[in-house]
């Protein structure tokens, strides 16, 4: 006594625990404080040799696991109030453990979202990390995937497919034409997503329809199209690219479909009426995100259509990431 | 499109998204409306291997994933209001989802706590189900382990050992003096947990600390001495047994300190205060759910004690279950 489970979230985990409904972790139960806003509820979980790599640093791939619920709330319009964490785990390494939890905390205090409990079992398997997240949004104000309608603009933030070219590399892919600093950025926005949290009043103020992009551009953007019961056309060209992804890109040493089908990018695509685009565009900058307008809503269900620079469609071999 | 995983959600889960928050699945986050009342929050997982057997029947599973976490809720006074799954499966084979999603729905409807949300990932690793599942109290009403007082009854719900008991089976121990049927009573015990959601109201009137018996009755009423810094005398001849527990107790195949210290039994421990007893009984009888007082609070920070029928204190080799 206290048997090593306790020690070990003692140790770790309850320095992180700094909201009073945590109880210091200390009960089987945390507490949400009844509010006037709703309570948006988002769980993602990521597992080593799927979502990240066995060998990544233990503090990315905490901040990775936060970070991808995080990203889910802001593409909701919603502001963090908390998370919960089940850790899966073959054995309890403490230099492991201690840069995972300084990770976890450190995004936890950085982007407001406290840990409120957890469970933390043993398996023979690989590590996996499930996070229940918590956020708050005024009263029926969450923004829904279905909200899109024709004529309303396609917005994406930051920038798309670095995160899959990141994994390209990590995996042993050649990028020869990139310097070492540029190979680092792709790496990083694989292991480390910057979730958009700033950005989720903005959303939440102007999108008709908001998701944050996961499973790759195309495929997301399919998803949410088909939620809307509409169609979009979007200009490649457009789609906003990292300074090394253009590189790759004009070298031919990957292809635009490789791009808009990677996963992991964990920015926000939504859907804004064109009589917004002006005042949402303003607040995106003012929260210091970078937005860019791609595409348009169209009326009919077909697949959005990806459209290059001589007006042809591009063929996508698969729009995005499943696990099954 | 839609994807394999977009195809498993909307096969299998979607008809268990019965609560308007969940929005058929569609979306990427749920709401959870507001309310006067406080949200309790809990999260547990379980494991193939570790926390249930890979052979068991799906169904079982499901059941048992779910209801561990509405055991949770009841030992804290809270209502089930609704859970998030996370599910990480090495392939989707038809017949185990099918069977998987039939038990968790009928859990969720029998306990009235639907199905929110949630994720479902691919591992090369064992099956692993995560759940969170969120109850209501009114503000400030959740019951903490650490209100126990010198003088408080203890008191345990059901039956204690038989999960334990059950699982020794499963793993081939023998058990010649008993029937089959008692076998099943046994083993069923560590595959589907009876939730005592039924006596949470009860214990949120009147109990002064209660948390649930997963890892052993020694070790949990350990740690809710530990949180409420008393002590306690268990008389170990109180402690409600089933037939078959006690056939095997009188027979010498197993001892107490087996039982006490067993996991997985899923019943509340609570203490209540001597002048609160009797109502607390009237209501754990209205509710359908046997209570028995198996002992008695009492000043100091020693672990607790467990009394023979001679009055002499049992030694526990160990106090319960830990991962690590």
């Amino acid at each position: 006594m206290p048997s090593g489970e306790d020690s070990l979230i003692t140790r770790y985990f309850r320095p992180l625990a700094t909201d009073p409904g945590a109880f210091d972790l200390t009960d089987d139960a945390a507490i949400l404080k009844s509010s006037a806003e709703d309570l948006v509820v988002t769980t993602d979980a990521i597992v080593a040799g799927v979502h990240f790599l066995p060998a990544d640093p233990s503090d990315t791939i905490a901040r990775k696991a936060l970070r991808v619920n995080l990203s889910d709330l802001a593409a909701k319009g919603a502001e963090p109030a908390g998370f919960v964490l089940t850790l899966a785990l073959r054995e309890a390494d403490d230099a492991w453990l201690t840069a995972f939890a300084r990770g976890l905390g450190e995004d936890a205090t950085q982007f407001g979202c406290p840990l409120l409990g957890g469970d933390t079992v043993s398996t023979p398997g690989p590590v996996m990390i499930s996070i229940t997240a918590f956020g708050r949004v005024p009263p029926g104000r969450m923004v829904r995937r279905n909200g899109a309608k024709g004529g309303d603009r396609v917005v994406v933030s930051g920038t798309i497919g670095d995160a899959a070219l990141g994994l390209h590399l990590l995996k042993g892919g050649t990028a020869a034409a990139l310097g070492g600093d540029e190979r680092e950025t792709l790496i990083g926005r694989y292991r480390v997503p910057q979730p958009r949290v700033a950005l989720a009043r903005a959303v939440r103020g102007h999108a008709s329809a908001a998701m944050d992009v996961s499973d790759g551009l195309a495929g997301d953007l399919a998803k949410l199209c088909a939620a809307s019961e509409v169609s979009a056309a979007i200009d490649a060209q457009s789609i906003p690219l990292s300074g090394p992804a253009r590189t790759l890109l004009s070298r031919c040493a990957v292809g635009i479909e490789s791009i808009v089908s990677g996963g992991d990018d964990y920015e926000i695509l939504c859907t804004v009426p064109e009589n917004r685009f002006e005042a949402f565009a303003q607040a995106a900058s003012l929260a210091g995100v970078p937005v860019t307008s791609i595409g348009t809503i169209i009326a009919g269900l077909a697949i959005p259509r990806f459209i290059d620079g001589q007006g042809a469609e591009i063929a996508l071999p698969r729009l995005s990431y499943s696990h099954f």
